[in-house]
């Protein structure tokens, strides 16, 4: 399947941060204001007690929410996260969903939320939620 | 130079978090109420503008924070982070410096702070600054 | 019209909060898990450029997002804020409606959710977004 | 005792917030950075336990952490909340003190912190830490 524009600059993104690379992400799917990515709780990834990192979840759904902000910014213009707050719900084991949205686009800045599941669909788990806001900058 | 047991016992739980060794963690001092841990932003480590990956400062910080808190646990309890939440006030570059501090230690919650630092000591960057809620759970 | 249990355990509450008389604010609606208040954007309750002081916007959305989760406590129980975050997304005016819903209740925490809006129904502008930890305590 | 222009400025913003009157908040102190507002914890201001309602804790916290914004702001610049996050540590009670400080002011966002106190200060108790982010705008 072709990406559309918006996923092809999503993507192109995603595939330039070595973080995500580093973590396994992967980019899952865009839409204007939604953006769906995923990581799967490698041994590698892991906090003390087994299941995934805070940090691990933290970063798939802060990406999932600045791309989000990304799908509806202009083509000369990318953004950064200003600040993030997550409240941790559930332990995440097997794979880790993030999706993330835009709940109000600004002319200075755009208010992003986030959300990360695990599990299967009919089953799955709130593992975190999460609001945040980042600010347009020039693209590079 | 040989820990003390709170340094011991945070190097211990440490040491069986893969995610920081993934991330090159490194634990760097400890006393009631205060841990600094480091990282290098590695290549691998980096989002699309070359510094270090906002996902990398958070799990850092977050972490010191989470130590920060266990620093002041009886031996038979350890902590999970509730929530937490992250000012980023400039790009990361070098080596990160987080350290996490004790606000207030209650009965059933652990408030506590962190800042994460770049560049040399006189005139290091001040690259995020966090808040958040820790809850005491039993050791495993 | 008769309260339900719920909402007239919540009516109480609110009328005993001193401070929701002095600004004015009214209980709307209550069901298990969400809760809506509102409140006259009075012009004692501004900010210096005439609109919804923060502090009001705040004050109602925190308030409804603790009374949600009342709504799902027993009897014995009622909460208190642990934390809470607000994002501000455009000046509140005329009459402010708060609605707080619960995102997870667990057994030691329970985590919410609050939105603000001002306007008629059809042309309601988003006000304030918060998400926030609220902690069972025994009730008085 | 002539204010300062910093704090002149300041005070002039204070009196126009009619919130502020409403709840009895008095503008203590400002130098670049710092700022300084109190209220008492009137009959009037309380939640359903008798102690200061966290609306009031919040409203005073984030004007002081705004107006420290301020007091580093050119003359046709003021600032608006973008956001703030408030963490509850103890009841208060008594005369709250309020003191807000800018983290780091940056060229289009002001980062602040605030802290809540209540008790004379040789015994003062910790209320309330909130971290948060200001906008500069055009003065009116």
């Amino acid at each position: 399947m072709t990406d559309t524009p918006i996923a092809a600059r999503i993507r192109a993104s995603f595939d330039s941060q070595t973080m995500m690379q580093t973590l396994g992400g992967v980019f899952e799917h865009a839409e204007p204001g939604l953006v769906r990515l995923s990581a799967e709780v490698r041994p590698d990834l892991r906090q003390q007690q087994g299941v995934a990192h805070g940090g691990l979840v933290f970063t798939l759904a802060d990406s999932a929410a600045g791309y989000a902000a990304l799908s509806v910014m202009p083509e000369n213009r990318e953004v950064m996260t200003v600040e993030m707050k997550i409240n941790m719900l559930a332990p995440g084991t097997g794979r880790l969903i993030a999706e993330g949205r835009v709940v109000r686009a600004g002319r200075r800045l755009v208010v992003v939320a986030a959300d990360v599941w695990c599990g299967p669909d009919d089953t799955r788990r709130h593992v975190a939620t999460l609001q945040g806001t980042m600010i347009p900058v020039d693209a590079q």
